[in-house]
């Protein structure tokens, strides 16, 4: 667990610290959720870095918990299957056959390696998939009248399972897979799901993991802060646009259904989470009001 | 939940009701170890026998935990993927993309399968391979020299997760996965992952199901009860032969490890579990001494 | 403990356990309140079946109170004494030499041996008068102008003993005494405190063990089930007459006080109580409504 | 509950005050055993001193357990049967039916009395004879060769119950019935009921409540203290005679199986029991050694 | 802590004691606060008997809490530093220097003492000055305009510190000293801290000793028992009169605030305070109403 | 609470942060006694950085207790008094009326001073001197058969009140003064008081700030570690001399007594102790063996 010593000399080191601990203190016991894209994913060795950070998140006495994606991985093992794929407004539409190939990559290979990475950092996480524990019940999503088939969206999240690991050291790390009314499994968007988890825990924070710095204004500035109306506004007058649209949505739903804030962080800055968490901030915060 | 009344008389229904009371209590909050072998899954409904039983016993309060295996499974998305396997001793070769498949299907697809059909039945399921909460950690089997590349047997069962879980409604469902201390993946032997688990949380009943009645004698009637020593004797007599000899081995192992009984059941009938724990009993019972 | 093995086939078995298990668990920490008639005594000894099913009720988690008569036995004792008695409405008129035999003969003969013979068949029962712990409050019954001496009905039951009792294994063996504000003691009628007392502890059941099957219909057929508007109505139009009048009674003011159901069950019939509560049962119940 | 003010000036209040205090805390938690005879016993009113004691002992955090007596009672109720007794060494032989006299007036008459006695006066006492939670395992007690029926002596005191009660508001009130191992009921002296059930629960003070001042010395001066061999000596010696070498040697079991002091004190005197415990004491303390 | 036996005869004794405990188990669990004179203290040896009377309370599980003044000990101190004083309406005008020395001689020397000789007797004192735990928060008083310095008044009581002490054997001993909300320190009446101190906690009863016997009527007779409304009267009418007018108020703010009753008593008389408690009264008790 | 924040860039926050959750994590739930020198002291303003980082450190979950001196406001304070002090071995000659003024110094004005500045920066400090709780038990200190009148010596630490404080959000705080078995007041050297606390709660760490980077070697560099035999060795080499000597010697002390590390820090540097702590290290730390 133990990093190399920072080269800061100490007066800064000193001024760091005095800014870190009143954060440290404020989320002392308090759920941050973390949605970490399934194209970052670490090699599961002990020097991953997002999963040592998630690991010292729990060890100071946070609660985080992990969605995670998978988007490309799916994609190969389609391929090997030689399943061919038709995508409507960049939702891929999923046949039962697809399903299948969905569920297994993302609750038998990707969540188990997110796990194990985790683990291996010293952690002890348990990956769910919203099987698990009834964790995610989903119903079909519809778009424009075209059948997605068994894509679906959160219609439920039962956080009993989350609620029991809080008080142990268990770390949840969750793949968007939902479940009917009728049994059947559904594909759902990793973003979405993350930002409905978030919501049913009332997540302190919600962290976005993405590859872009964050909200940027016209003159391409990050915007540090945003409440929840000029984030609409913004998006009204275009000055949000294009991929920001869907992530900045997300963080408004989650911020509307009771998270804090929301944060569209840099997942490939090092040490990112504990930058927004423990300093003034990193990528743009959403929230309430 | 309901079951339609039984057929019995009442005269009948109050003797086995007065049979049972006392082991029900006997049994209460014990833990049983259930192995449940791939071929014998249900298809998620409701209707679902087994994972009615097992809701049955945590209901009562009872801490049921499941294993299972999945061997046609894996061999079929093998053959789709148009990966060869061979076989030594009845144990599949594994090399790196076949431990990947082994894993996918295991983890993502049939532990997920057993989950709903567990929760669809009212119960609180969560699936975990050997990697969650770092539950198995394997080391790598040979078998006379020969190399079996990632097949590996069970070193430590780290049971911290298992015993947050007893305090729970949640029943864990467990895929026979394994975790080497150099974060390789291994496939176990389901059967010797069940022994291993049961005897780790010190199982009151390790359930071995199975498609045979149990374990015959000479004139191929069914042995209700064996000790330790018996069923080592019949093993060396030639009594019991073939295909039952690593099951009763794994039983035996569970037996000295610290189960006070281990039983193989016939997991056709129907259930099979619940006369086994509140009647006088079904299968052969192996006890230790 | 250890019954005789049922002789019942293993299908049967698994059937009337299947259909069991949810009913017991559905009594988990529930009250029932048992009324046990004077004439139906055991003898004290290990295979009273009446004080080994109240044992098992307790052993699985179910919360058994026990409310005696004694008709019969004060009959004999008054007669050995020489004291005569004389009866209105079918109540015995008890002047204060009466009540004396009749608290002796309940409290000190009758409740002895049913405590005895709960702990000879492996319990931990406790005797209780009205007396005791101040457990029943009387007032003075009178009947048609006709003063009856000693006679009263519950006024007001302090439940803060049973309270203590439920968090323990001790099983409540109740005498029909109670004792007024002015500190005199009161013979009352065995079912009616049974009623009372399931009424104050909010009994999930209100079993009251008689010597006929239920209650019948015109065509002499055991009615299974009775809405408490229902029962009423069967009263009102002479279908429940006679001895039985005053059971149903009974079972609704139990009803209206918040139990919720009362039977009028056959305590001839081996193992009723079983049969009653875990099967689709037994004798006739009557539920609010 | 409240007395009349007493007459003693403020500054004598004031030391009795301050020598009580300290002896006060000392018991603090503490369970005193009051053995209470049955020619004391009070007539169940409001004023009955004896209650009000007992029930002030409960209320300042004291743990009170009283055992009571009932001979003369006892004798009437055989008069009026036509009971005819003989007695060896002042133990009435008691056959069956003469047994079954003695527990119906122990445990139905008298006991509930002094229940009933102590509840009038605010407490919550509550009846128990040997039977009840299988409080006193007795067996047959043989005399010089002579059979004198069901006269027994304790083997064994089961406490769980009286830990139970420890641990609420309950004060119990013990009838001298104990049941041998057959279930066969016998009739036990009072004294040696209180003396072992002092001793089981390792009461910090045995009261034995007497019509005698105390022990008295070769010049009929009361002893206020004995250590356990100075008390041996005196028997040893004559100065300890009659009757009073019974009682003697009840105090020195109780000391002997664990109980601090045993003191004889004048049940005459109004408050006696307070005076023993928040005084320098009164009556003769036999303790250990 | 054993006083020499007291002189009175065993009747008076078991009347006082049969008088006391009631009140002991009234007040059993609740907090007491004792107002203690500065030219009253001890001198810190085993037989000061204010302090072993508040370790008595404490041993009987009653929560003291005691608030002490120092005039006489502060003014020599002034007086050897060369500071002078004025007084405007019986306060010290409180410079700054004169402030320091204030709190050094409260907080320092007699707060140090009053606790040295709690502990002497037994106890676990813990002296606070109005600043440990923000316990007193204090506003500049005026007095008909004219500035007293550093003289204030209680503005709020922080609480959470005297209800840790609740739980534990801690007894508080408090200096009157209070802090603003600009880091002043503040010099303020004992008896006014130990009202508010009194309605903050909700005391049962605040005791406010003096050298005077209570309040007394008209012709020279203590009062021993005022309400509210009747105290105000007695003060309208002139009967309450010169040094006792501000006494009272402080009884009637402690009262108004929630305190159960009030009582100015003599604390020249020994072991008044169990007088006080647990006799039919001393002094002049004020209730609310 | 919320500090300006910090100036350095991302990248070097990060990885301050990295090294510090590490340490964090192992202090939590942890104990540290810092020695807080006299000269010191801060104003008791909002901006005491002393007061914000002891403050800091009880908020992220670590249990500080401080101690602290007062030699130069004694000797201002004696000088006013006109009383003249002389020294041997650099200890003060202390009679009677001396130790009136250096108690009332210590505990009535620096004590408090510091109290309320921490709890001015949001903590919730109590001060204790050693009679409050009976803390600090001492024995009079003799040097070379010199007597130094009321210079005591700690004999023992009676730790239950710092027990209590542990589980609350208390900060204690301590004056360096002792209470002798009888009953007189000794004033003992502050640093030998925080190292036997240190010793007597098991400190994890126990900070002695100082006025000097820490302990330098033979070329006055700064010698980071030290085990407690290499300590003795410096010492008797003469590498370590002067006033370091009884410096190296208390932390020595401390060490032997149970202390994980004893750590000299220059007081002086800001948030000197958030730099030992949640870094590599400053000062020199002596750990045993």
């Amino acid at each position: 667990m133990s990093a190399a010593p920072s080269q800061a000399d100490p007066a800064s080191k000193a001024a760091v610290l005095a800014e870190a601990l009143p954060y440290l203190r404020r989320y002392s016991g308090q759920t941050v959720l973390v949605k970490y894209g399934g194209h970052a994913m670490g090699n599961g060795d002990n020097g991953d870095p997002f999963a040592r950070d998630i690991v010292l998140l729990k060890q100071v006495g946070i609660n985080p918990i992990v969605v995670h994606g998978g988007g490309p991985q799916i994609g190969q093992m389609l391929q090997r299957l030689g399943i061919k794929s038709s995508f409507i407004d960049g939702l891929r539409v999923t046949d039962g056959e697809t399903m299948e190939v969905v569920e297994m990559v993302l609750a038998g290979t990707i969540n188990k390696q997110l796990v194990a990475a985790i683990n291996a950092a010293g952690g002890c996480a348990i990956g769910l998939s919203g099987k698990d524990g009834g964790l995610i019940r989903a119903r079909k999503l519809t778009r424009n009248g075209s059948d997605l088939g068994f894509v679906g969206e959160p219609e439920r999240i039962e956080d009993r399972v989350l609620a029991t690991f809080r008080q142990s050291d268990i770390i949840p790390v969750i793949a968007p897979i939902g479940v009917g009314a009728d049994g059947a499994t559904y594909n759902i968007n990793a973003d979405t799901v993350a930002g409905a988890v978030a919501a049913a825990v009332k997540a302190r924070r919600f962290l976005l993991l993405t590859d872009v710095a964050g909200v940027l204004d016209g003159e391409k500035r990050l915007i540090p802060e945003l409440t929840a109306a000029e984030a609409r506004r913004l998006i009204a007058q275009g000055t949000i646009s294009g991929g920001m649209i869907p992530k900045v949505e997300t963080c408004l739903a989650a911020v509307d259904g009771g998270v804090e804030a929301a944060v569209i962080v840099d997942g490939r800055v090092p040490h990112a989470i504990l930058l927004e968490l423990f300093t003034e901030g990193a990528g743009t915060l959403i929230r309430g009001g």
